[in-house]
């Protein structure tokens, strides 16, 4: 199909699909006469993908980018780690300043007790080690005292377990159809992260109207 | 203290506490002669509060100003319902357009299925209700097939229910203090979130790891 075509079917506006061109996020089409490309399945794909992390997981351009590199990169006989890879670049850091580098063994051990707890098969390059370690230290620099013992991690720790047994069943062969194993590690990443959050506040809502303390609501 | 004190004891340079001057984040100081304040612990309160909500949280100086309102907004003997109003404040909705308003109804009533089903006493302004929505929206858009009852969201709802139990003990008096209450609830739900969807990440990696599928790692 032509670029008219694509925009048509994808929903995306033709001045975005030719900056996605630009930034590499969208390989070109097939060249059938000057100034003239042709597009096939495989960019309805991407383009569904980029407004999928762009409009749920609200990723960067520069973000998206690297993500999709990484999935482009994975050649079947990889490791199956690499797919691990691209969930990694989907992180965009929190911007706690390194200062007080106390803070930063102090959550470091905190977490290594919290993986050695949970019994956890994980090591410090895992996606998601560097963002629970920054996590930490905010939690210890904002809310001081709050999180005394790092067993008052667990719950956590075991909520997302339990979530994450559901999400790959034991007979889930990432091997199978790495393709596939791609693009649901990262949407399924991407678009259930919210959904997390947003029914945890709903929870809390749900607590606090349901908590005995709740008579302060007729008082 | 002085501007100079201030921007030392918190850490944060003075061009950036005269900019959240300027946008009404933090209040004016008392001044005590023509071009000179003073500042003292409340000051120091809300930088840090301001620091933790953008290095953590990453949300912006606009979303920041409608939470620090919020706050600044709830009196003693307001309904403790106010209280959730600042958390509701947080969410930076995701941009998902609203062109197939058939998406929209169908993630209502299978958000509406899953609330009754996990018994969950909220309503449709409460906080988190809007993001649950647009999120259900974006798991059929973008993973179509794999949602496709809404009994499969319920392992998320009663993995944030047990969260929820902890983080709010059932003795838990909002109204006893409500700006501890107002600063716990508004920085609880933020800095326990990049937490939660780090250790999502690490828990994936442990069940990839471990589960008998791991075999394809040796091949």
């Amino acid at each position: 199909m032509r670029m008219a075509e694509l925009s048509r079917q994808s929903g995306v506006p033709t001045a975005t699909i030719k900056y996605y061109l630009r930034e590499g996020l969208l390989p070109g089409g097939e060249t059938t006469a000057p100034n003239q490309a042709q597009y096939g399945r495989e960019h309805l794909d991407r383009l569904s993908l980029i407004r999928a992390l762009r409009e749920t997981a609200g990723l960067s351009i520069s973000t998206i980018g690297r993500v999709l590199t990484a999935m482009d990169d994975y050649r079947p006989g990889d490791s199956p780690e690499h797919l691990t890879i691209a969930v990694a670049e989907m992180s965009e850091p929190l911007t706690i300043p390194d200062d007080e580098t106390d803070d930063y063994a102090r959550a470091r051990e905190d977490l290594q007790q919290l993986i050695h707890e949970l019994g956890w098969h994980v090591d410090t390059t895992s996606p998601g080690y560097d963002d629970a370690i920054r996590s930490i230290v905010a939690l210890h620099r904002y809310l001081p005292g709050l999180v005394t013992d790092p067993g008052q991690l667990r719950p956590y720790g075991e909520a997302v377990r339990t979530l994450a047994n559901t999400e790959i069943p034991a007979d889930y062969d990432p091997a199978a159809d790495p393709a596939a194993t791609l693009r649901f590690s990262v949407l399924g990443t991407a678009l259930f992260e919210p959904l997390i959050l947003a029914l945890r506040k709903l929870a809390h809502v749900d607590r606090i109207r349901t908590t005995p303390a709740a008579t302060w609501a007729k008082r």
